[in-house]
């Protein structure tokens, strides 16, 4: 039998500072949020719903942090394309509900490698990808 | 083992009390419509599909309701931020077809706190929205 | 507009003691694992997958959790009930898959109501179910 | 283009007639109860989970009620033939998480069609079939 583990990209140690960062950038705005980090194969790493954030916002969440690893971009760089007159157009309804493309997704790099993403949700457009960059920045 | 029982938010008799709101309105406009009701934590509490309603309206219903639940608003309030042109389009795909980001869900607010919400669907976004306004003002 | 905050069970605070609480016993035990904390209605909180935990244990400990929630319940409780020859064998089957029926989630109890739940996977049934209990035990 | 409404089976009322009689019962019995109506055609009429029942029970009830439509049985009447050495082993695996293979699902029967059923989830399955059975004497 095949022996081994799996391989590791973003540490638990690495996901909890990204997302206390994260955080700790939340409170300073006011804004409670959802905030998640994925590793380099889009499975959640590590999650937390600040108080007052969304339920709904925690699906959304770990989805733009997936979209993030998945097209290996920021999900706000992929909003234009997507729209309704965007040469993909329906990219969002293309993968079983699974797909964020608005900001808010900000892969986590190291050496040129996407290690992982962070995707957080519950504010405006902006606040999301205020939070999510201030927790990438700490990665 | 640990013993206790679910923390009960919106009761089985508010529930009852919010669905015959509704239906009376709904009723009165000549609208059959499905009526849903869920608790704090979005997880249905009492439903009615009206003699008349769209079978297709009962996911419908129940998702209205939980998208008030899941982002702490009116649905019809998502309309705009979701169109094409939006800030945040494609929100209503980015979680497994469980939102509804057209009016007709309302949250159920007590002291300051969402304790469930109601979701109607089967007319137009105007009817759904006053018979859903109806319940809410029974709760 | 109904005006209004979704009402909050478990705290950010606590799901993170109940989780480091569980994390510092896997960590005693050797055994790397997923750790999830959903609040009363079910919905995630915050998670941890620990390093060297499973992939595939990402969402068992989130639907432990979820499952000690629906069924007011530790998970273990389910085993024997629906066992091959048990009166609700099946059970795990006819709920979209979001029911584990085995132990590792474990409610998580104050003043008699059930505020949340912990879900644990990874390791061995006692392990998971150790390390949930060191989790519950925090709360 | 054609014209005409869905045609309806169980109608509101009815659903309602059925689901206080199964209420009743599990009032009088002490075991709160999730509870739905299905129509011909499986789709849901009406459902309320009482103040107590499980919050895992709404899927379970309205798959029971579904499952009873789906095979023109009661569930309980699947449950040996769908265990580990029977004949349709698997069956409960087999409908993508929708069906419900123990008691407490029973057709609504009016001269001699299957008009919808009822599903009743929470109790030890006679218990569910009890109140089940209170709930269809009530059609």
């Amino acid at each position: 039998m095949a022996k081994g583990s799996v391989l590791e990209t973003v540490t638990a140690e690495e996901a909890r500072r990204v997302i206390d960062a994260a955080a700790a950038k939340a409170s300073e705005i006011g804004q409670p949020m959802d905030i998640a980090v994925v590793d380099a194969g889009g499975n959640l790493k590590a999650h937390l719903r600040m108080d007052g954030a969304n339920i709904g916002s925690i699906t959304i969440a770990i989805n733009k942090a997936y979209t993030s690893i998945a097209f290996q971009s920021e999900t706000g760089d992929l909003q234009e394309a997507t729209r309704h007159d965007g040469p993909i157009f329906g990219l969002s309804d293309a993968h079983g509900g699974r797909l964020a493309v608005f900001p808010g997704g900000i892969p986590l790099v190291r050496d040129g490698s996407i290690m992982g993403a962070i995707g957080v949700s519950t504010g405006t457009i902006e606040q999301d990808q205020e939070v999510a960059s201030a927790g990438a920045a700490a990665f």
